[in-house]
């Protein structure tokens, strides 16, 4: 089940960094490379902290096969059909959520601590997102103010899945309570437009 | 006694990271990621270059709860007092001071050379906050001219205390020596100036 | 042999680095960091992929010696001759390639796919660049349309070398077959301003 979860989650990511790449009117290999930055950094760095080798994108090398494919497949379309942009961020907290609630599950096995495997999920969940707009030279919108709820989504959504998890419920229906928790939270935040309150620190001295 | 060291470089790298983040008016998740960031970033780029698992924050979890409440509570704070700032270089020098030395100590006890062990000691001080600016969309200001010494000063630390060791002094005396040279280095650095020059380089040619 | 590749693709690596930093007036600290990212982020992040321990830079500790004493040399030097900038595209072509190849073979002898192994050996011989530009602050030169071919032909070396390497041609024709295509199809990209068309999306949108 993991699999299939993991393959939605890379696909998710995917699509979404072939359109951010556009955005940023990159040739194709700009494209597939973020594509490809923002699809398997969060897991690479779960795995890399977790020292689990192979890394799971050389372990399921079909991953990176589907990533090209798409990414030549989209650089070759004249245009991505706004349709597509609109209802992207299903496919993100989709992936986002994916992502984050497995990422805890394998650290969890680890033998990490509960709230290490809350923080790894969030890394494995955004960190995709935010190395992907790092190298597209932005600030990462999940570190700015005034933007729905992101990381808090997939915070929670872990929690659901650890404690579940804990009081002895059985995995899969943990993992589709965390992720339910994670994606209807994040539409909820899109929806009504949710934030967390900015720091109200005085920033005269901001350069 | 590391052990004590490292919770006091963590404390410091992640009250840093705490009000980077409010200078860029972040909410709560983007406070706690850049503390988060500060406080581990350097020792796990250390652990990983080392192949030390696991991960020091993975290890003592309570690293992780402590920079938690520490964002929580300052984000709280309607106003971190500017006297805060102002001594704010006292803790982050001591955090530097400490991962280096510390840093430097891990690598050579892995067997590597007096210089890749000096080496790994300043990314384990400074990559903390390198990585915070880059998060932050910032030229990182370990790599812009005219600010005063600050990998130097983590440099000559490790470089004291390694060369201590070789001799045969006590560890925890090398430790303290380099530590001493460092942090005062760096103050006596912020306090007159202290700058390298700047590549002489005409930048006629700089975009 | 590829001790000696190894080399002097670290040599050209911080020889960009040096001129790099230099550009942007960076100070000695700058210029050594600078040189010593572009020069070795891209094999680490190799090591780290493939789970291979000590790092080559750990493993060389020369390298990093030869990086400090040509980053020294060269911020004492007034001025780097304008000749050395114009004719950097030639090492750093060779440095791309050569990490290029490398990479792959190391891949490959881990057990990866070739796909996987052709993407690692991108990664290693370009993302140092990458890593590079990012820490100055700059869209990675990669990722930006209308600049010559770069990613393209570290791609096409490397499967020149798995695909002769596969069909059971002795390693170091392969080698040299996959270099001699990178390099060449690099200088042939750079002469005739060889770019791949850019995503026609319209930006209307973009921020």
């Amino acid at each position: 089940m993991f699999q299939l979860i993991e393959l939605f989650a890379v696909l998710a990511g995917a699509t979404y960094g072939v359109l951010l790449a556009r955005r940023h009117r990159m040739d194709f290999v700009g494209v597939f490379s973020v594509a490809f930055i923002i699809a398997f950094a969060g897991g690479t760095l779960r795995d890399l902290f977790l020292d689990r080798h192979p890394l799971f994108w050389i372990k399921h090398d079909e991953y990176a096969v589907i990533v090209f494919v798409l990414a030549l497949v989209t650089s070759i379309l004249p245009q991505i059909p706004s349709a597509v942009e609109r209802w992207l961020f299903v496919p993100d907290a989709l992936g986002m959520s994916l992502f984050s609630v497995v990422g805890a599950g394998f650290a969890i096995e680890a033998g990490t601590s509960m709230f290490i495997a809350s923080l790894l999920g969030v890394v494995a969940g955004t960190f995709g997102g935010v190395i992907g707009d790092i190298v597209c030279n932005q600030i990462p919108s999940l570190f700015r103010p005034a933007t729905p709820l992101y990381a808090t989504c997939s915070f929670s959504g872990c929690w659901v899945f650890l404690l579940l998890r804990k009081f002895g419920v059985e995995e899969l229906i943990a993992v589709i309570a965390g992720l339910s928790v994670s994606v209807v939270f994040r539409f909820a935040a899109i929806h009504w437009n949710l934030c967390l309150p900015a720091a109200r620190e005085e920033a005269q001295n901001d350069e």
